[in-house]
């Protein structure tokens, strides 16, 4: 196992459909940041708990943020167990059959547990990181964290090192015997796209639109091999 | 409690935020019946691990389905406890401040356990469902599992018992003293989209592309109060 590869463990090989899997660091930091809701999963009295929250990649880390105030938010802070899954969808895979109906899509699994920020400036930059994965350029445009809100912020920091991504791109896959029927087949690719911003209704006249804003995309599938 | 609420039980009940937590089952079923993806979430070997999957709603029931073969999902069917969330992003939120920086979501988040489908009739009904759920008017032009993929698939079904949605429209609300700074602030909407339908590469000339799949579309969010 290279530098380059995260894993594989027991719980990141992939048993079903192996060929869609991948442990390279750059396909998995590549869905993270393309993506911009992350499921985290984690248990909390005993039985499971997802919630979708925005994060951030800096390096090998993930970071999360949530109110103190939040309960689910200080069981990851405490250490607890933790899945984050990332998925991104590209299309809708309509097949002859049921059975090989499918989609395409991006997505990783980071296993770990996760630890509070307590680094002040750690904090700081992490907060930022949370906002430029959002829109690149944003934090420059924005007023950081005072102390109380610093205080009120909960930062939790997971290493990505066990983690695996799947994808599946392509057409559907048809049994030879599903052929000759009259029912069209392909794929629907779908994408998500940003419609023209809406200024805050308490916005003053004449601030331009900045770029990041006015232009919003985020990263595709890569083309296939 | 009428019969058209559901729950709140201790977990359900929203302590952050309350003001975008709804128990009712019409705004529940709604964020259901619009979104593609599930991230269910389940205990195996005692740490916890969310999958992306797809899904159906019938009534008060969820269904999900995998290949009999998946380790994970026979831990599902075994009556794991389970927490199904479902998010759908439609918007950045960009306030002045970055703490006051969110997003627009509808999100739903389902508590319970699940179990195998074993009745055969059911089964197929919610096999159908599921291709239903992601393209309207699919199943008529698929042909339906024959005797080996049905026992190859597992079906499970989660009652859609204890469910909160938490969603969030409009523009950011910046605190006053942030409103004088000279940055743009407002909602950049975002939604997902379906490009030209792709047809499959071994599909024979003429066949003529169904509606559903000329003109995808999904949900959006239902104007706000």
């Amino acid at each position: 196992m290279g530098e380059d590869e995260l894993g594989p463990t027991a719980r990141t090989t992939l048993r079903r459909k192996p060929e869609r899997g991948r442990h390279d660091r750059a396909t998995v930091h590549a869905v993270l940041d393309a993506g911009l809701v992350c499921h985290v999963g984690f248990a909390v009295d005993g039985a499971p708990v997802v919630i979708p929250t925005t994060y951030a990649r800096a390096g090998d880390v993930l970071y999360f943020h949530g109110a103190r105030s939040n309960r689910m938010f200080r069981v990851l802070a405490e250490g607890a167990p933790v899945c984050a899954t990332v998925t991104l969808l590209d299309g809708l895979v309509l097949a002859r059959s049921a059975f090989r109906h499918s989609m395409n899509y991006r997505s990783v699994m980071v296993f770990g547990t996760a630890e509070e920020v307590t680094d002040t400036q750690e904090k700081l930059r992490s907060l930022a990181a949370l906002v430029e994965h959002v829109a690149e350029g944003r934090s420059a445009d924005t007023r950081g964290p005072d102390d109380g809100e610093l205080d009120a912020t909960l930062v939790v920091r997971m290493a990505i090192r066990e983690a695996s991504a799947k994808t599946r791109t392509g057409g559907p896959s048809d049994h030879a015997k599903d052929l000759h029927g009259g029912a069209w087949a392909g794929v629907v690719p779908l994408r998500m796209v940003a419609d023209a911003p809406v200024p805050a209704a308490d916005l003053a006249d004449g601030v331009p639109v900045p770029g990041y804003a006015l232009d919003y995309r985020r990263p595709g599938p890569r083309p296939g091999p």
